[in-house]
């Protein structure tokens, strides 16, 4: 769009108001595959007010294309960036270290930061924002959680004006594509060799099978949500690595499938947080969701729940975030800073739970792990066992009505002592 | 709000910039069911920075509460509250006037405007945005669209660096109580009235159930995703009291379900815009929306599909819209200004259509439908007929691959003087 004034007259709808007098100058750090693409976008769509001026990363030789206009300046020298006179520095090196100090500088700089970083966010975004707002400058971080989906926006601008009391999401693109295979009747070991062929998932899988990704997203989510500042490191992963072929056989007779969900609540001040593989209704849109798809579900005090859904990692739409963020700088669009207090999280939920159990056959086991459960008050829901598994490795499973998860845990650490169990059980979650 | 020109030196925001001196006075205009609940969130939240001042409504005495602070004027006097020193007008009374009026004459002295009012935005928002940004106020609607589901901050905060090619949206929240209702078996007009006993349709339904509503959701929509200004009444609804139970029964047979779609979709710079019922894949995600649900999928050339779902329509769900335009406002939030560009709105989709006949059974019928089709070279994918029915008031279907509206309304207005026919063939788009 061509510059012009507003008038009455004008047919084109220009912003005036929200014109930048010159564009803001951005600075890439890293160009990987979210870098690629956010200097693609930039450079095909030409966003009103942004200029892509320095593209910063490691051994950049190698990294430089043809299709990025000549004025881009590449380089290896991210102090001479931090130097510069570029606006906004866009971080998209991840991790702490020495990304954490990139962002740290150019907010010390008056620079504005827009990251997809979420670890550093989850750890020390509130240090971070503080720091930015103390040197005038502006941190935002659309991309880093769910990518291309606006959950973030959404949070901050939409429903600001609700108190969220609950949420679930799958926040973990290898995770659900790793999970809605096996429900197809994949087998682990193969699914994630294919994720890595991918480019799904690392060589060393560990951070998103072990939960440490989402709980990450989760820790941020639950800032804007609910308020509360908490150590992501309080939030306990559960790994999907323990989920068996078998689970979903059982979980399909329950009228479920098993997702990696993150949740967290908040009930009479108390927050409560978990990431891990449980059991969702096949009615549930948790279900629904297939392949890398994230989704989030927020239930608000005055709003009832909002799904939020789509591509939540890849270049293009994490790209897309980004530079939605760079646009409503150069808007001088604010975050409405949502205000929030330092809270412990804590793993007490009182939902159900579905536990399976590995045994050697013998008389009495079904007696010894209900008299456990009864012993914490526990009620079963259901006993399944299904036909066509040796008795010298049984897997069963007991449902459970909604139970805190405190007598749960007592309950199994009984129950874990017995020597016909070959594995200590599984317990998930049931999500209804 | 004062008038703010932006450069990227003026990115840099302090903290007293973020935080108004004093809270942002509200005036509501309109006290019935969105309003009380704004008015309620305000009282019972507390939100920083925001104050109800004045409520407008006529006749007010029968609408006073006592959980209101006494401090707030209570008046029928729109005049008075106009020329007052309230910062921001929420106008919650709907309709082109005299909602206009006030808007209008809030923006003139300098206001912001914070509405929910669709037909307003969708009719006058670009005049309106020109307005406020003359006077130095704002203007936001984030209610406006499918309530409390955050699609338009989405749009102009997340999604702005995407460009959106297609958008299908479940829109209104009375055609979708009344079709998912339908499709379990409830007859139209035994839903209708259950519908008006709740309270979501009106006692005159026509806005609603002939699709007028929608369409004006889905040119605001249009604007801020496709970037297009149109004028609403050049998008033809299809009402929903054509189709009828044995619609249902059909669109079961072929996987789908029927619900009342808005959508429009981009191609090599046309634009082309419908509102009407559908068939909906079972496997779709429109097709999970149930009771007055919403939803909103948006199609960008980046960032692929993005879902959202949730309560469009009630008091709460609305206000917590309104409530954050509100802290975005006190907030120094501005609104990222999409540009746009006029268009003309035309009719022409190339998708596949359900076609369902009634006739007077006769030989030939078939010979007669499948030759005006194949004249206009439409592929027939299907003839289905379901036995039950009487001969002399036959329902069958023909769904055809996708072909050119154009084309198939030439076959149709063939077919439709056929003397076998009892009435008008009610074709209905198939969304893939």
């Amino acid at each position: 769009m061509p510059d012009e004034k507003v008038s009455p007259a004008a047919t084109k709808i220009t912003a005036q108001e929200a014109r930048p007098e010159r564009p803001l100058r951005i600075a890439l750090f890293g160009f990987g595959t979210v870098g690629s693409s956010v200097a693609k976008i930039l450079v095909e769509s030409k966003p009103d007010g942004l200029e892509l001026a320095h593209i910063f990363n490691r051994d950049v030789a190698r990294k430089r294309v043809d299709w990025v206009p000549a004025s881009v300046n590449w380089t290896e020298d991210a102090d001479a960036v931090l130097a510069s006179d570029a606006d906004v520095v866009v971080e998209l090196a991840g991790g702490l270290d020495p990304a954490g100090d990139w962002v740290r500088r150019a907010l010390e700089a008056g620079k504005s930061v827009v990251t997809a970083n979420k670890k550093l966010i989850a750890y020390h975004g509130v240090e971070l924002e503080r720091l930015a707002a103390a040197q005038g400058g502006h941190l935002k971080y659309g991309a880093a959680v769910a990518g291309g989906i606006p959950v973030i926006p959404g949070l901050e601008q939409g429903l600001a004006g609700d108190r969220i009391l609950r949420m679930e999401g799958i926040l973990n693109g290898t995770c659900n594509f790793i999970l809605s295979r096996m429900e197809e009747g994949a087998e682990y070991a193969a699914v994630l060799a294919t994720a890595q062929a991918k480019g799904y998932a690392e060589a060393d899988p560990t951070e998103d099978v072990g939960g440490f990704d989402a709980r990450a997203k989760l820790a941020i989510l639950m800032r804007l949500a609910m308020r509360v500042v908490v150590d992501p490191e309080e939030i306990v992963p559960k790994p999907i690595t323990a989920v068996a072929a078998v689970d979903f056989s059982y979980a399909r007779d329950l009228g479920c499938t098993i997702r990696q969900v993150a949740r967290a609540e908040e009930t009479g001040g108390v927050v409560a947080a978990t990431v891990g593989p449980m059991l969702v209704d096949l009615r549930s849109p948790l279900a629904w969701s297939r392949g890398t798809e994230n989704m989030v579900i927020l239930t608000g005090h005055y709003g009832g729940d909002v799904v939020f859904s789509g591509h939540g990692a890849g270049g293009h739409p994490t790209a897309v975030a980004v530079v939605s963020d760079l646009l409503a700088l150069a808007h001088g669009s604010r975050r409405v800073a949502i205000p929030s207090v330092p809270a412990r999280v804590g793993a007490e939920f009182e939902v159900p739970h579905y536990i399976r159990f590995l045994v050697a056959d013998r008389p009495g086991i079904v007696a010894e792990i209900t008299g456990a459960l009864a012993r914490e008050r526990i009620n079963i829901r259901a006993i399944v066992q299904k036909p066509g598994y040796p008795a010298s490795a049984l897997p069963f499973v007991v449902t459970v009505e909604p139970c805190k998860s405190s007598a749960l845990k007592r309950a199994l650490a009984s129950i874990g002592k017995m020597d016909c169990l070959l594995e200590q059980p599984l317990d998930l979650q049931m999500l209804e």
